[in-house]
């Protein structure tokens, strides 16, 4: 293996103590608390367990973290009456709807009734707007996250040829824009996409977001280039049988063999995402009061 | 020459005509006209010219033509309440602020006063948004008449690589998404990318959108490949003196012995913006009146 494995356990922890820091001097210089609503409707316990993780990480950064729990048949107008109190909340500047939601919610109106400046997750037509014409978007996480660890890794990227795999609007799409925005030359695959071995074997930076397990090789992977992989299937351990185990688009042995760098599945991209949470509630915070939003959290 | 030349402005008379018998068609079946409303700001004589050719083409398809002339000092605050009047003019479907307007306003903040629904030049933060994730946009009129001459050329452009060099808001971000949602394989090119002739050089569709005339050479194109020229440079006649002569981004006469078919300049992409104003605007009076907007008219 010729790789440097990429630490997102460890490069996550380092931001979450840099969110610490400026939560502190929020405080202390202008007595402001960036504060993240998390409102969760029903009861899917891998949703809970999300929650309870994003409640526990905002409250070790000294943010104030509030959480809604409702009912699975709250009804439209009910989550929409939350939804409109947490806007008008001076004391909230982040608010995230954690999905899927039952059925008889529908997620786009959803992300929609949040005011944009407080949709820290950045799903909304608003953010992706501000983000494909350069303003002052609130970034998705999963991307933001991927783009902290390429700047870590490369520092300036203009010219790389960046290829990105996967056009979902919640990944492919802003991470492209991020990557464009960087000077990268970018190139978007997909599924109908001829060739992409070849177009992969081009990338400067590799970034896999389809969803399919092992599926890039490393002879896909040019010598030396940054590998991220933002993929998560989970299957059947191989020797230890009733266990599962992850595995990510990136088939990791063989690309660690010719990538410069390459993030391992666990351990890369995941960690970054809640963090990125937090940076965003921050960034949030900062601009609702006006304040220059700190460096190194936002794209 | 090998390449098809594409007549863009017989495409665009073409689409003028089908324009023309869906207003028919509004009007016989629903009793509605769409009408579109353009407001210049003080008296460049450019943009005077444009103004009027948008009028003309307007009426000339039985569509409503409004037309409000401001005086070059006209405060914002005039100006936003002649915007709020339109926005809720249920006769208006469709509003253009002509640009640039005098230096004392702000294009970004009088695109933002117009309701997403009636930006017919598409180039609100919303509609931005609208397109990136897919939702029902009005999309920016260059970029909409060049897929249209591509959809005409090609068909189904599923899996072909296309180039777009050129990454403004205006056009190169608008043109990559509607080449993605076309299932391209999508590379944005710019001022920073290395080897840009290698990477002209395999794409199907090349569109090249700089404002630098002649860049792309011919053997930066792919045999049989889809040359769309946007740019438009004005440089002085080679043999007529005290003439001008309209240049493009590609050199027209070594692309089109490569290419299998290519855009002039003039009369290749240029006709098609006002053309596409009008099918915006037809598109944006179906969609405020519950209509299903007619095929062929976006993308």
């Amino acid at each position: 293996m010729t790789a440097t494995v990429i630490d997102g356990k460890a490069f996550a922890a380092g931001l979450r103590d840099q969110i610490a820091a400026h939560v502190a001097r929020l405080k202390q210089d202008h007595d402001v608390t960036p504060g993240l609503a998390v409102i969760l409707v029903g009861d899917d316990p891998a949703s809970d367990v999300y929650v309870s993780h994003k409640h526990k990480a905002t409250v070790a950064v000294g943010m104030e973290s509030f959480e809604y729990r409702l009912p699975a048949d709250t009804t439209e107008a009910a989550l929409f009456e939350l939804i409109d109190k947490l806007n008008a909340d001076p004391a909230v500047h982040g608010i995230l709807c954690q999905f899927p939601v039952p059925d008889h919610l529908d997620e786009r109106r959803t992300v929609a009734r949040i005011d944009p400046g407080k949709d820290v997750d950045g799903l909304s037509v608003t953010n992706a707007g501000l983000l494909s014409t350069g303003g002052p978007a609130l970034v998705s996480c999963t991307p933001l996250g991927c783009l902290m660890l390429l700047r870590d890794q490369i520092g300036d990227m203009t010219g790389k040829n960046a290829v990105v795999i996967g056009r979902s609007n919640l990944f492919g799409k802003p991470m492209a824009q991020l990557l464009l925005q960087a000077n990268c030359t970018v190139t978007i695959a997909h599924s109908r996409t001829q060739n992409i071995e070849a177009l992969c074997r081009g990338a400067d930076i590799l970034v896999a977001a389809v969803g399919r397990a092992e599926m890039v090789q490393g002879d896909w992977v040019k010598p030396g280039a940054v590998v991220i992989d933002v993929g998560i299937t989970r299957v059947a351990h191989p020797e230890k049988e009733g266990k599962t185990k992850l595995l990510g688009d990136v088939h990791f042995q063989s690309a660690a063999d010719v990538a410069g760098a390459i993030t391992p599945v666990p351990g890369g991209v995941g960690p970054m995402t809640i963090a990125c949470l937090l940076a965003n509630t921050v960034t949030a915070c900062c601009r609702a009061h006006g304040l220059d939003a700190p460096e190194g959290l936002t794209a």
